[in-house]
């Protein structure tokens, strides 16, 4: 008998048949002696039903009471599916964040949980009730109620699992895992049966959205496994109860590491250079510093030293804030001196992802090498201890994908 | 300076606009300097809306659960409320039933509020913010939320009222005050200025619905002076800031009352009659007994001893359980070797309502002479001290009432 914490997102629960089908799986783990806490979303439209609500009156609504509004669109989809668990005949208790103390700072509309109170919850499990606790929503010290921001019950669920000390925390969503890569340009994507949270944390920050960000540093902090698993899946006979779908948990030294886990790419990114620059001290802080005052986020960096004691300087951003970025570029170039601000939207961002390449050496040849045979000019690189990334021109997205797939052998079973 | 209480049903919130309307009225009261708690209900429409979605689950769904779901409905007011102050520049701070610590039993679905944590909302105040309550809901002591039924919010609004020892607890609603009978009935039906605590109950009982009993009973017992105001009536210049409406409150002494300050009417009764009941000592509660078993609520109750030892017994009903209760009445009958049983759905109840009467004789032969003078005849007659009613036939409704509002002078002003 383990402790399952399962949450599960707007569209898993968007209709009242969604919901009826929720309790049936619950109910699955239930039958085969499983104590499970349920973290749910609002129905998907909900929350947008009532965001409208609010900006017919303000169009930034008091922060506040944004919260207050928000939260109840959890609060429906508790009561429902408590109430198609009792139906079932498996006994089960609602409740809202701010019922089982889920403290969180005062920061509303973005807050950080910061403690839970698992007695209440771990009572109801001692008396065999299933628990169904509202995601993305809190209280602060003071008992104002607060919302962790979109996507907030994944981290909800993670929290509620280090609490608990649950033994498994899985993230119903409408994919079945995580997958070498995407399988809309790769069809021979696998779902990969582990990846460590390290990775999943790269591969979520270049562009693979199967979890919130937080929700992974949340369950990496605390040692929570993580399972990612369809809540679509026809359930068939078992009434539920599979657990295939992607474990996210620490790097096990026994267990023999790939080289890499998946190829993921971000097509949300341009780039913007500005050449010849006189080479001085600080010249990097003066380049970047009227982006960050702009609030626009910078993610790859690169500079050259050229032979002329001058320096060229890349960077990428969303492509959101291009034509802004190139405006204040061309600003600080006349300030600067410098030679000429170019930039290109059509570009991507590929890189492997992979814990194995800590300890393997070649795998930066391998990689310039497939591109090289077939034919991708690299225009920057940029590399972390478990990543390499490379920007290219957007028309190779796909061959450069599919051949760093076959390249490291991501099409073969593990 | 004042504090005042004061609720907003459905259809005074049931649109935006109409909750920017409320929040106008709000601040001119806040603007004359007066400290002002708003409780307000569900969005018309919002309860149903939700009550569907239980039902699609489970007919009866369980009542722990529809109460965290309906109290979704006034949750979603209260924010929409705030917002709408702040925008207007008037601080403002919304509270679930949960955060103020409206205490109440553990009766889901129709619990009593036993006591309510007056700090928070006392230092809100004194900071100059309107404070903005959810009714119609509260929380056990075990922190599970419950609802006070349909109507709810009126007593949370006196509960508040009297927790916090305010000036005077409005009620506003889409009438402008209590009548002295229906205007629809009587065009020349006049607003009464002040009614007692015991006239509005004994109308209220009557079927002029206006206020919920409980609340009315609240406010008597803790002394809350109500008053009862419409939400619909224009405005104008003057921001809202109105007191005109009907004010309900204990009995003055100093004051001199009318006779009858109005005259009520119930057409969804109906009568049930056994006839040549074979007297003997508990015959009544042989009869009525079976009635109570089958939780049909009786109202009127008259007994006559007929010469021929036997008597007649009748009582009145609401119609919806006309049926039922001939039926059972039938079974009865044979047991108690009763010769008849008939009734009759076609029947009123008119009656006439006044703290005045208890010290002026003449007022019952009154009413009786105006009605025989009508040619009205009186099928049963019941009393109480403040109130005389009497069951005549439904075609004679809007005669006698008419008749009857004229006689006592209720069309004239006071």
């Amino acid at each position: 008998m383990s402790l399952i914490v399962q949450k599960y997102g707007g569209t898993s629960v968007g209709s009242v048949e969604r919901i009826e089908s929720v309790a049936q799986r619950v109910m699955g783990w239930r039958e085969q002696g499983h104590q499970v806490v349920v973290v749910v979303s609002a129905m998907s439209g909900e929350t947008n039903r009532l965001m409208a609500l609010a900006q017919d009156i303000q169009e930034q609504p008091v922060p506040r009471e944004l919260d207050v509004l928000l939260s109840t669109g959890e609060q429906v989809t508790i009561a429902l599916l408590s109430m198609a668990l009792e139906k079932r005949g498996c006994a089960a208790r609602s409740y809202t964040g701010h019922q089982v103390h889920i403290r969180t700072d005062s920061v509303h509309n973005k807050a950080r949980i910061v403690d839970i109170d698992d007695k209440r919850i771990h009572k109801d499990l001692a008396q065999g009730r299933v628990v169904v606790v509202a995601g993305f929503q809190g209280m602060d010290e003071t008992g104002n109620i607060t919302t962790l921001g979109r996507g907030g019950s994944d981290t909800s669920a993670v929290a509620l699992a280090a609490a608990l000390k649950a033994d498994e925390c899985q993230i119903y969503t409408d994919v079945d895992g995580v997958y070498t890569t995407d399988p809309r340009v790769v069809p021979e994507a696998r779902r990969l049966d582990h990846v460590t949270y390290e990775e999943m944390l790269e591969m979520a920050s270049l562009g693979a959205k199967v979890l919130q960000i937080r929700s992974v540093e949340f369950a990496s902090k605390y040692g929570v496994p993580l399972r990612v698993l369809s809540s679509f899946e026809d359930t068939g006979e078992d009434a539920g109860c599979t657990v295939a779908g992607t474990l996210i948990s620490a790097e096990d030294a026994e267990m023999e590491q790939a080289l890499i886990s998946g190829i993921a790419f971000n097509r949300d990114e341009a780039k913007v250079t500005m050449l010849g620059v006189p080479d001085q001290p600080g010249v990097a802080h003066k380049i970047l510093g009227p982006i960050a005052d702009n609030n626009i986020e910078v993610d790859m960096i690169i500079q050259n030293i050229a032979e002329d004691a001058t320096t060229d300087f890349t960077f990428t951003v969303h492509r959101n804030d291009y034509d802004k970025s190139l405006a204040i570029m061309q600003e600080t170039a006349k300030k600067l001196g410098a030679r000429e601000v170019t930039g290109d939207t059509k570009i991507v961002k590929v890189s492997i992802v992979g814990v194995g390449m800590r300890s393997h050496a070649g795998i930066a040849s391998t990689m310039f090498e497939t591109l090289a045979t077939e034919g991708v000019n690299i225009r920057m690189i940029s590399t972390s201890e478990i990543k390499i990334s490379v920007v290219v021109d957007e028309k190779y997205l796909e061959l450069s994908v599919r051949a760093l797939h076959e390249a490291f052998g991501l099409d073969q079973s593990a």
